[in-house]
């Protein structure tokens, strides 16, 4: 076994002064690295403990859903919902009280299956690693994503964000959302709408309690994670709407961390993996400085 | 959007009679189908709150880690210890309460750096899809394996279990052991030694609360999770004893239900990837019947 490792023992004292970890790559990127995420794509779930956690949305992959989204979060829609399902290594859902109240004008009761799009208009940088669900695979716009010769679709990482539906493909209309909280569910991708992701907080929703009921749902409602409000950033003060910043995935710095993770040369690495999967590059977010 | 979906509308009811889903050919695998866990190489760690979470060791692997950490347990040497890290889509950690006092018997302090073994002498089944991080991917005598033409290793899936360690690649002598609690961080593969893995319980560490130190390290001490007991299933009475089995990754009912991953065809799925991840494939264990 041992045999292997001198070349790399020896190798690793000069790769480690050659090439920074994917770490300090973020930590030095330059500001022109990273891409202000616009209020009126984020929203701020906070939940009952006071837990505050932004989520971007992704208008450019399903603007009928995130339509629909913005429009139920305006009308305070979730507030007072719950998280109703913790599926472990799979999902996070969530629901507002009731949800065949009255629904805002200009809600799209059955919005198109948004499950992919055209890769006409959009920039793509490959991932440059096989894919064993797409054609290919890379990133858009600052977004992971699956393709082939004529479309793109967001990919089901850690932390996406999904509108749940019922078994037509088109019953899913925003109400009810998910995040993925365990090792990507990729079959997902181009099954059901994504409509975005939680910037920071996954810590927080990874580490809610299972739920014991068929599928994770709680089979206790006092187990129920509470909603407090999800709120679109714009609608907050001025003072309590989170300044974040997403690396933007044509930079050179995104482009340096994307290599880095998939040849780790930091000294603890004695075999680096010459590759990596689309979701173990998560997209480098930060507060605006 | 929609117009791709049609041809799939029409194949669906066809395909959900013609092809039953992962689930479905679990439950119906015939015993043949299943191997016992044998007791002595099952380990059963009992946390403060009474949870039980049986482990599988992995000795055909690490035999010299694997030896190390069967001999800790029959000396009860993580009774009293803690689990001392959760961080968030990365790994849950745990430790004796003191790494320094007397070890047993036969315990080696540098074992040899087990990060992968020679093919020969393990039957291979292949996953048939690309692999990012490895020549090939498949399964090996039930684990989720990268391989060369040479050599073949664990893959670190969700719930894998292994040894952490220092910079120096042999300072992992089994007492810190990791378990994976979300993305597949498989860059660890050849890095770490790999030994076994979590066979239920991983809805109990996955939701742990994430450390707020560096690396998810419990800063507070009084928030760490304490180990009751980690003993070797043979030292249990014979009725505390769990019987669990794995699903045989030579057998016919694991290649149809890894086909069934690969190519989701139950009526939810509008548009199955045709392609699934090793670590998408999480090896099916039950109680033994």
């Amino acid at each position: 076994m041992r045999r292997i490792l001198p070349i790399f023992a020896l190798l690793l004292p000069t790769m480690a002064i050659a090439a920074p970890g994917p770490s300090e790559i973020v930590a030095h990127a330059p500001d022109a690295a990273w891409a202000d995420v616009p209020a009126d794509r984020l929203l701020v779930m906070t939940l009952g403990d006071g837990t505050r956690i932004p989520i971007e949305l992704a208008p450019q992959f399903a603007p009928a859903h995130t339509g629909n989204i913005i429009r139920l979060a305006r009308a305070h829609r979730w507030d007072g919902g719950a998280i109703i399902r913790v599926q472990d290594d799979y999902v996070v859902q969530w629901a507002p009280h009731d949800e065949k109240a009255n629904l805002p004008t200009g809600f799209i009761a059955h919005p198109p299956a948004e499950y992919d799009r055209p890769r006409q208009g959009i920039a793509v940088r490959p991932l440059g690693f096989s894919d064993p669900y797409a054609p290919a695979a890379g990133f858009a716009a600052g977004w992971p994503v699956g393709m082939d010769q004529d479309r793109v679709w967001l990919a089901h990482c850690y932390g996406m964000i999904g509108v749940a539906r019922d078994m037509p493909p088109d019953t899913g209309d925003g109400q009810e959302l998910y995040a993925v909280n365990g090792e990507a569910p990729r079959q997902l991708d181009r099954n059901l709408a994504l409509v975005g992701r939680v910037l920071t907080g996954m810590d927080h929703l990874g580490a809610l309690p299972r739920g014991t009921g068929a599928l994770g749902f709680y089979a206790n409602n006092a187990r129920k994670v509470a909603i407090r409000t999800i709120t679109l950033a714009t609608d907050l003060p001025l003072g309590q709407q989170p300044h974040l910043q997403v690396m933007r995935t044509d930079s050179p710095a995104f482009a340096a961390y994307l290599d880095a993770r998939a040849n780790r040369t930091d000294p603890f690495y004695v075999h680096p993996a010459r590759g990596v999967a689309l979701c173990n590059v998560p997209v480098p977010t930060r507060a605006k400085p």
